[in-house]
């Protein structure tokens, strides 16, 4: 398959094209491609032109491209559309799709546009979403799926599936109720395809089947999906009744974006942002971290004004600053990004003194090796005498064993505190251990050079 | 749901059974388990009770347990079991699973397990699979799938994919083919649940299906999925033959396995370590990248030393080394993370030089919100001179800019040629920013202060 590839010809082709009013042939060009494929066209137009190929496409199309879009450039396209026309797009979505684009806008315009839903099950379903919170299994599910009652026989079951599946973009499981509703079990459309019409369905359902609860978190829906290799999972509300489903597209979507706001995380950017953005969304995710630094720095700044007598007698020392500094922040972000992986995955287990305790031992190797080098290099290269040799690598082994503790600890920490230990990685760590690298140096060469 | 939990008290239990020889227990206990689950608790057990709890369950349970363990832990328990013993297990897993598995074992050991292995389709399947490089598509995939003629009519169709379907675990889709075996279209089971079977295939099926090609990467077969929402695709050879399937589950894993990465190559961890590994495994991934930091902190030495005469008449600069530093180092990882993404996720359009000139203005942005800040700290609470508050000043908002620029262009350059920028994140541009940041402060300070 030649996937496709989105060029600044067809973008410029496109431009023309609505210049020219020419609907005709941009209808042409757009029959062909995916929706998603459009929504990253429409990605690169502006808003007047946004607008004129939306209204251009049918209604399926729009509604499914308008899911795809992301949050801002939506916005602006509903903000030109009416709330009758926009009913009309949710009208075409999946309950989930349609809650997300809703959910988005001021709270007057979502009655003004809910009111507007000519299928009145489809509008109530969609306003029950948006109850939940976000980040919930409630605010991932859809209302979509195939039901059929633990009472009912095979024959009564596939007419009544027929009929519901006209609803359902895709059938994975179908779900067995009794009478009040609540989540009994499974049948498998491939038991649909080798079992007899003439079964029961109380002989023939699944019993056990997976279930998430609607304020379950969606990180642990994730795991449980990922874990168990599921494609789709049902929701029981508090009462353990069946009300939704969640499927693995939109975890795969979750997985993806969490990846990707933890990395930013790591690398000191809060907010989910691109690097397509302006420069004062980039500024306001950016500088703050910047910030953190720059305190540290000053304070790094106060510890090495303490102790100029130390620096005014032994200049050399001065010259290793970086090389602590450098040294202690890489240790402490290898240290806590592992630590905020193992949290991630469950895979920290044991007591949190076993685990500084092999962060100390695995400093401590890592530090006699560095500092061994650092010896040799010193010594022969920068000319320092045995006793500021001594200082720094005596300093270089603590900080490492120092670091590693600190990068530890603190996910850890935050963790027990129920705060995302993701948010101590990156510049945090880094200067935290600035300041304690240069403090634990300066300590040591007091203690060996004698002051 | 009340998700399995794996506790010290289960395991000290699963142990006391395994002592006791007590086989009645420990598969009533078992029974009762997802086979994930079951992987999780062969992780904690030693060699000999995870072998005689792997050899005390049936097969299919065994051969699910095996095809979720981690390798290292995997190759232990295959290593106490006979060719035929793995054969048997192999039998009854997917053909990529069993490829997954039997591709890590010695050459000699897969002819001889190959050999034993009784279906010889299976096994022909998987010697198959063996020949695609890790990475493509051909290597993610399986052989079971669900495949029809167009020229058959529904009725044959259901018939034949009955017979197929007990083969396949899941059922996605229906894939039609020609008589040379061509990949033509797709039927979807939506579709089969919804039309007559007096239908003819040829008048149903749906000719537009996305497919990728053996020898695809994997990267972009993730992304093709993850973009038109797909939970399988079709993989064809050279000739346009259909020759495998590839499902979601196994994509979630790929992206879950890509985010681990690149996550802990931005933190300057090699290789997929956690944090159960051997400090001697720890060691392996993260010292390189401490002597990498190493060589920079020596370097910055180097660069200090030869500028010790402005040291010696402007100490106060010494202060702030770490400032410049940490402020390099931080901007520094924030360009290139967000570069990495934006290559990852196909949104880096344009030019090289509209993306660094953007970076320098959100530098300039940046750098001089904070050199401002300094400025006043500097000279109210360390007293620093006019001129010394005016370097390190420019100094800052020039290291940031600078730092800006080489974040951003270290990954777009190593991406053209073809290497992955996600190495150049973490301590790499840490390092190269901590050297040159050095280096702008003091020719900075050389150039205010007129040397």
């Amino acid at each position: 398959m030649t996937p496709f590839k989105l060029t600044d010809e067809l973008i410029a082709e496109i431009n023309l094209l609505i210049a020219e009013n020419n609907a005709g042939a941009l209808l042409d060009m757009m029959s062909d491609l995916h929706y998603a494929d459009i929504a990253e066209i429409v990605h690169e137009l502006d808003d007047v032109e946004a607008v004129y190929l939306i209204k251009l496409l049918d209604s399926e199309t729009t509604s499914d491209v308008l899911a795809e879009l992301d949050e801002d450039v939506r916005e602006t396209i509903l903000r030109k559309l009416s709330a009758k026309e926009i009913a009309d797009e949710l009208l075409e979505l999946d309950t989930d799709d349609a809650a997300d684009i809703i959910g988005e806008l001021p709270k007057e315009r979502v009655s003004e546009i809910i009111s507007q839903i000519e299928d009145r099950e489809h509008a109530r379903d969609i306003v029950d979403l948006l109850r939940y919170d976000e980040g919930t299994a409630g605010s991932l599910m859809a209302k979509e799926l195939v039901k059929v009652n633990e009472n009912w026989s095979v024959l009564t079951c596939v007419k009544e599936m027929r009929a519901q599946a006209e609803n359902v973009r895709r059938v994975h499981s179908i779900y067995v109720v009794d009478d009040e509703d609540k989540l009994k079990g499974r049948l498998s459309l491939k038991d649909l395809l080798t079992t007899s019409t003439r079964t029961a369905i109380k002989d023939v359902y699944i019993p056990k089947v997976d279930y998430v609860s609607v304020n379950d978190e969606a990180e642990e829906v994730e795991k449980i999906m990922s874990k168990y290799d599921l494609e789709a999972i049902p929701v029981i509300d508090e009462l353990g009744r069946l009300v939704g489903r969640i499927t693995i597209d939109d975890i795969v979507d979750f997985i993806k974006d969490e990846a990707e706001k933890d990395y930013q995380l790591a690398a000191g950017i809060t907010q989910d942002v691109e690097a397509d953005d302006s420069i004062w969304e980039l500024t306001k995710a950016r500088l703050p971290w910047l910030l953190i630094g720059m305190l540290g720095g000053l304070g790094a700044a106060s510890i090495i004004g303490g102790f100029q007598d130390v620096l005014t007698q032994y200049q050399a020392l001065v010259l290793f600053i970086p090389l602590i500094q450098a040294t202690a922040g890489n240790v402490g972000v290898q240290s806590s990004a592992i630590v905020v992986q193992g949290l991630a995955n469950d895979t920290i287990k044991g007591e949190l003194w076993g685990r500084l305790l092999k962060e100390g031992l695995l400093g401590l190797v890592n530090g006699l090796a560095i500092a061994l080098i650092v010896l040799l290099i010193s010594h022969f290269a920068f000319g320092t005498t045995y006793f500021e040799s001594a200082t720094i690598c005596v300093a270089l082994v603590s900080v490492v064993i120092i670091a590693a503790l600190i990068g530890t600890f603190i996910p850890i920490f935050l963790d027990k505190r129920g705060i995302d230990p993701a948010v101590a990685t990156g510049p945090f760590i880094t200067t935290s251990n600035d300041v304690f690298g240069i403090l634990i140096y300066f300590l040591i060469a007091k203690m060996i050079l004698g002051f």
